[in-house]
């Protein structure tokens, strides 16, 4: 029975699988992301995060039947470029070829977001859809399509949800432009908005949390803590988030009219339920056929997802080469 | 050689075609569509519109290969059901058997935006795509989408691009929500909002050029008008449709990432390429993948298009039958 490996590349974190023929996981690591170095450093710290599941797992690498890997930038084959969330990573990093010559396996690359809704769709909350939205709320706010049981990419960068308008000339977003959903419901952006209105003579205990928790930025938990102590500036920005994502994921269902949406990433996974019922109530009055709204479900797979995603990118690949 | 025959029925006129099997045009024929009785009374125009011509192609409908129509509303076979732009066509009716008994041929129903976007795809402006996204600039702002070659249609209610929300807590629609694009773009908001200002003393020619033109309403005719004039209301009410309209495609196009946009309806139509240009331009800055925007154009087979893409409807019948 072949086993195979997973490797989800966040900004943030590392997070690795392995997984047997059924997807259960048989282990499982993560690793801080490298913040600085390059490219090579961050696929060593993959190598090691990999081979830290495998240990649990009680198994070699080598011995696997594949990993895939979930990536952010531009991925051309086995190379990866303009991951521009990762330490120097502007240029094509032979990413595939280093892994596998490190780690004595076959390895395939995916888009990230893609890889994580290709997970919730074979595996976790969008089992009974043919079609379904990703919506992945964390330090930004990354979409994934399925449309007729099949990814939708469109000419290799569909999906990119955070950057539906959902106010001309409204907040600066990280990506530069102006109103995009992220620039109010991305975890970055919050922190930004945070900090601007503390400076402004705003009350929070979110940054002492922060300190308390030694962390440098606002995680998805130290948010979920503020909340939990009713942080009236938390609660606000985070009121902010949930209409702008009403709105963005509504715009998204009017064109795409999808039977389902997932909400994963950090903030999606930790907020859980009654977040993405929130978000639902919040669609609700832009949703054009507002008789029948999609299913919103929180992604099943949890934190895992994009990791378990990323390892049936080998198995798919297995299932190619028995069909051809 | 069978001919077909197409039906375009909109809010306000009904427009008929004859096709050959090239899909030229042997004739054509319009009509206003009645604005009272009830659908057995558009239904009895339409048949004497496609009468109209037939008669100016030179041939019976008795002998057409069959008729197909664009249609607004929820299509369920042969029925049409909350056709709300129609006068009392709230409930269902049987629009394909009455039109059959009348014209003596084989009548085929279809979404009034998706026929128009299949003919762009196939015969007009979509041709070198293998997806697009057509955006209908009238009364409202309608939408339909190619993917992979094929019509997405989702659970029937995709592409309703005119209710992106573009700001939230924005205008108010014609459909009863706020900030939708169509809010700012469509027709008849425009329109609504032009007796707005005038309300509160602005001027403008665009009432009385109506009234010249012995209209009832501000036709996409009398916005042309208005612009070659250098009407300062117009120009402004324009611009902000633009600006709507940029962000609002601008959006469709981040989730889909299409290769290319048609630009059609009365206003797309009539205003043309310039205004092609303009759309494309307000899109710009809100494009994630901006190094790359999709192809916009003007809908090339103008007017006529949902009357050719309905006629396609029994086209495609007959290709199915024949390979069944």
């Amino acid at each position: 029975m072949a086993m195979h490996g997973g490797i989800d590349l966040g900004g943030t974190k590392i997070q690795t699988v392995i997984v047997d023929e059924d997807h259960s996981v048989l282990g499982s690591a993560r690793r801080p992301t490298p913040t600085s170095g390059g490219p090579a450093d961050v696929a060593a710290e993959m190598e090691a995060a990999l081979r830290d599941a495998a240990k649990a797992a009680e198994l070699e690498p080598e011995t696997l039947g594949g990993v895939g890997v979930g990536s952010p930038g531009t991925i051309d084959g086995g190379n990866v470029t303009s991951a521009r969330n990762l330490p120097d990573w502007e240029g094509s990093f032979a990413l595939a070829p280093t892994l596998e010559d490190g780690l004595g396996c076959k390895v395939r690359l995916g888009n990230d977001v893609q890889v994580a809704t290709d997970a919730e769709f074979k595996l976790g909350a969008g089992r009974l859809y043919s079609s379904l939205l990703g919506v992945f709320w964390g330090t930004g706010v990354g979409g994934g399509l399925i449309l007729d049981g099949k990814p939708w990419t469109g000419r290799g960068a569909a999906g990119e949800i955070g950057h539906i308008v959902v106010e001309i000339d409204g907040a600066r977003c990280t990506c530069g432009r102006r109103g995009c959903m992220e620039a109010y419901a991305g975890r970055a952006a919050m922190e930004g908005h945070v900090s601007q209105l503390v400076e402004k003579g705003r009350k929070t205990d979110l940054f002492k949390l922060m300190q308390e928790r030694d962390r440098t930025r606002l995680t998805s938990g130290i948010w979920a803590r503020a909340l939990d102590r009713g942080d009236k500036l938390a609660i606000h920005v985070l009121d902010r988030a949930v209409r702008a994502l009403g709105a963005g994921i509504a715009s998204a269902v009017n064109v795409l009219d999808v039977e389902g949406v997932i909400i994963g990433g950090g903030l999606g996974i930790r907020l859980g339920h009654p977040y993405a019922k929130r978000i639902s109530e919040a669609m609700q009055p832009h949703l054009f056929a507002d008789f029948r709204p999609p299913h919103v479900h929180v992604a099943a797979l949890g934190d895992l997802g994009g990791a378990i995603g990323a390892a049936l990118l080998v198995e798919d690949d297995r299932a190619a080469a028995a069909t051809a």
